[in-house]
């Protein structure tokens, strides 16, 4: 029982991601959202996942190389919209 | 060193929402900001804090506090846009 809320939890908060790539590789509409914050995200998923690799735990490198797939194309659209002074 | 990049994964992907829910309580503005993203994260986080306090894991209670702490408000603001038809 107890297992299965912490798969449910990790399972949840991994693919949360996933909508939100969705909507905003449709839409290229970034104003919204904190460049910092996926900066930091993605940064850090980049830490667990050396954490992960190193200690050759494949829970943590299996969530966080799903997490960052979807993290990281918002990072980019957002950073190129701001380079790209469209906001 | 190791576990320094465990601690620094651990800071980063629990502040990095400190500046959204910054930016999105300071604007009020979501239409760019997925709902289901930010529900399936707050239930995601609730249960990991449920699998925390159970299993009586401060580190985990204590991430997935902050966490929470920074991304109910989104949802509270995107829900209540959401409802109030102004998105």
């Amino acid at each position: 029982m107890l297992e299965n809320i912490g798969y449910l939890a990790a399972v949840l908060t991994t693919f949360s991601f996933l909508p939100q790539a969705v909507l905003t590789l449709r839409t290229r509409k970034t104003d919204e959202i904190s460049l910092i914050m996926y900066l930091m995200l993605n940064v850090g998923i980049a830490c667990w996942l050396v954490y992960g690799l190193v200690r050759d735990d494949l829970a943590i490198i299996l969530a966080n190389s799903v997490t960052l797939l979807f993290s990281l194309p918002i990072l980019l659209v957002k950073g190129s919209n701001k380079l790209a002074g469209r906001e």
